[in-house]
């Protein structure tokens, strides 16, 4: 059988600016443990802003999401313009802050958010072609908002699954290291470090996610 | 049983100028996963430098060791001065070249290095008290300098191997994902991607190194 290929789509490099460094990594690894390959990508912009994340407040800086991205991908990461959907098997966003100030603005502007256009393309392009389509944490609202009828996690938080399902998504609730699967739509979601979690129940997450992913 | 406590010290954030990422966070899964709980430690210094993980190339930028490192530890970290050895069971150094930047500068020195005193006073400190230090990827260095006579391994590496003997340990070839074990010294090393290596075959070599510091 071929290995199944899968792009993974980063967001920087730091839970309060960029791509979530745990789930990112564990990811990767649940990927690579089970048998499949990942080429990363990242958007080639500026970071909303940077954040010092050892006291959380805003620093004078500007920071290029693929450059940071770089980081967790060891330099083995292309610009996402350059991600050819049929090449692929599934499409895979790990979570971060990030993902909701770089890749699109649900941070500041909650249901009303825009997703950039190049994730959006690649979103629908995989969606079009009957690919599945994963994500974590916080990346959920991302689908909600450019397939609009979906059945996503993002955990618990009453805020945010409110904000999925004025954005036309149904939002199940799930716990720690938990997956939703809308088989409908092949879409497989666990909120990670949306819920307080040990690092070991983020890697249950991505374990279980991948391991979804790649038998739809 | 009380719960073990182990003591993490990250250089950075990133291959090229810090920690390296995979190591980092698959050393805190296995430490997690395995039943154990940690606290991440890093120094208050400048880095040597910036690298576009991208391009390769150095970045008119300062960066911060404690501060990046925050990044990978999701803003949990204390400054390594405040690192007591007596409340922790064992201590781990992932990989990553702000090892041999930042923590020591065995990268522009090799065996002639020097290691920073915090981290220095802290193997020392560690060691004299008995208690198991494992290090990954190119960290061995840093204790092949401090402790002096210990066996170490780097992977198959051939000039970083004979620093290691040139500074008075042993060094012991291993492949991917092995462990070497120095049952006097309480020392534990791993190479990861000192070998060209998979993501699963560092969380391999992560989980091994972190059941053999349980079990010394």
């Amino acid at each position: 059988m071929k290995t199944k290929k899968i792009a993974v789509i980063l967001a920087g490099c730091g839970v309060y600016d960029g791509a979530e460094i745990h789930e990112a990594t564990l990811t990767l690894y649940a990927i690579s443990k089970l048998g499949a390959d990942y080429e990363i990508f990242a958007p080639d912009i500026n970071q909303h802003h940077v954040i010092n994340h050892l006291t959380g407040k805003e620093m004078n800086e500007t920071r290029n999401v693929l450059v940071e991205s770089a980081r967790i991908a060891r330099g083995k990461i292309k610009n996402i313009n350059e991600l050819k959907a049929e090449e692929f098997d599934a499409l895979i966003f790990p979570g971060g802050f990030g993902v909701a100030k770089n890749l699109c603005d649900f941070a500041f502007k909650g249901p009303e958010c825009n997703v950039i256009p190049s994730v959006a393309n690649v979103i629908k392009k995989m969606h079009s072609l009957n690919k599945p389509i994963g994500a974590l944490c916080i990346s959920p609202v991302m689908l909600a908002k450019v397939l609009g009828k979906a059945e996503l996690t993002i955990g618990k938080d009453q805020g945010t699954a409110s904000a999925i399902e004025k954005m036309g998504s149904k939002h199940i609730p799930v716990s720690q290291g938990e997956i939703a699967v809308d088989k409908e739509n092949k879409i497989v979601t666990s909120p990670c470090y949306m819920l307080d979690s040990s690092i070991a129940q983020i890697g249950d997450g991505a374990f279980n996610l991948v391991k979804a992913i790649l038998e739809l």
